[in-house]
């Protein structure tokens, strides 16, 4: 189920045919996850969508490629983000994600998740030494 | 503003006392935040949420140190806990994040809450490869 | 799935067939959702929500029919509520969402979405001008 | 700071004035808390706000008072609403809630945070048993 | 569909079978739900998880094992946690949640839904009264 | 209080003075209001989040931008930004927003929350008559 149908055939649009391209010669496969199929019913959504998923993601930076999936992960779990959880549950498992790993960051995102519930519901103060704007 | 009101020497109880003593420990420093003060007034609460702190937090494990306090910033920004944020970019910053990787962590999680709402707004299906359970 | 069953002939209450006479009315189509299937478990539940439904969605006000539709989405879909996100979807269609119209929707609630996440990792202090209070 | 200024007499607006003297005999008491004195801007939402609130918190029914302050509090903190957290904690107190039970509760609703998030990690299926549907 | 495959066997592991005896015997019930069979992927997660699982829901406490539950629930549902829903309301029935009871759960959560958006969009100062560190 | 301290003359940089002078351009204000100013710490992430809210927020569309204001405000709400439900909200102000139109967009923000909450509490099927896969 999904709230757009996407088109018979996608890449009769040059610009959409243009993105698939390019997710495949990024990511070295010939496979094009829905997020994308489903994107093209807007080219210019699809476009700028994938220039910045692949500009972050994708391009050589500060944070190690595994690092950056399992951010993606935790802020899609917060979410409750069910197709986000699974393409970068995968993405991760790609990229070398162990059993242990996986196991650690969902240590690590079910706890921040109960201490955010106990600092909401103690309404914390909080510290002036953690202020930024005054260090 | 808080919903408890931590009590005037908090550490006349024993059990509240071991507790600090082992967070100065922990961090080699004597500064307690104030999470730690106001769950101190149930010593249970105080007990069981720093000892599973202290291990998914402080403990080596497959993670870089660094790496689990920017997954928790990632659910604490998710969550909106305005506290959490604050203190988890601390120590973020205490355990060397520079401003480039500060930048590149909010580059990746404001793009997760991004594709996450077009995610959702879609109802995209869950692609069959992406099923832990069929591979 | 579902965690209430509906009984099998619901009509046969009377304040349950009341208020499916009047969704009926209301909407010009013998079609009910499963949101008021399942509701009528409780005849109470189901006329309070109708009620506010109808008057809130269903009369005419200072805002147009379809924006209505699109603020609902909005908010099922940062809540990440899956019916809603359908039936409401369906509902903007029926109005007269054009695709041009449900892209631009996508690209301002997902705009928002990280746009939220970037002032809550900021933890942005709220400029002065901004106070209603004050002006 | 708040997003609009309420008018400086209030009560000159008879449909406000009704409402707040409602909500002083129902609760037995003189304050009027900012909830209601922001709803004013716009009587009509406040009447039917106060009317919903009054019929389900403030009516006898099938659960205990201080069990609905509860859990008002639990989705308050969930979803991260400061002035909702605060005005519902400082309820449950006025109707009898000790530290102990104080307690309690954020260890339930800090260990439903943290599931929650195991369980949209894991992407559990559901267990046929739990559904309704079927039973 | 989900993010991990569950061992074929699975109490071949004697710390998984320890933990799925002790629910068995704390349940006294031969079923084990999906929660545990999942999270038996990880032996450590799967012992700590259960043993705070246990410690504050299935020991005697200062709240009703009922309320226990409906609390739960109403966390799950603002988190959007299908799963933990469906579980959780299955066993508030279990702990004998009458039809009527479950009415009102559902009235409450949903208004607290309501009146947190509306704080939220109004932006409420908090009443100085509400403050724990004042009073 | 903030997580980043924005450096005293922030216009030094030419990148960010750009973006700066055509917010003003853009906007026809000298303000800059405090999300640029913060974000300008990583100039990159200031530039490409003003041209993404640029092209979104203030091009003109297929929808008013009064809507987009509105829509920005319920995604906004719905997530808890504080900063951002009082920027959007003065914005919709100077574009225009009445008070009654402020007080319908709370009834129907507030009411999404509510029936989400509903919806997700009974886990809704969703009818197959609104799956745009099968239309």
């Amino acid at each position: 189920m999904s709230t757009i149908r996407p088109a018979a055939d996608l890449e009769a649009d040059p610009r959409v045919k243009a993105v698939f391209d390019d997710i495949r010669a990024t990511r070295k496969s010939d496979f094009i996850n829905n997020m994308w199929l489903y994107l093209a019913f807007d080219p210019a959504l699809l476009e700028s969508t994938w220039q910045e998923v692949k500009a972050v993601m994708a391009t050589p930076s500060t944070l190690d490629p595994l690092v950056k999936e399992m951010l993606y992960i935790a802020v899609s779990v917060t979410n409750g983000c069910s197709y986000c959880v699974h393409s970068h549950t995968a993405a991760a498992k790609t990229k070398g994600m162990s059993p242990a790993q996986h196991a650690e960051l969902l240590a690590i995102i079910s706890l921040a998740g109960k201490t955010n519930q106990l600092a909401t519901a103690l309404q914390l103060p909080v510290d002036a030494t953690f202020d930024a704007d005054r260090n």
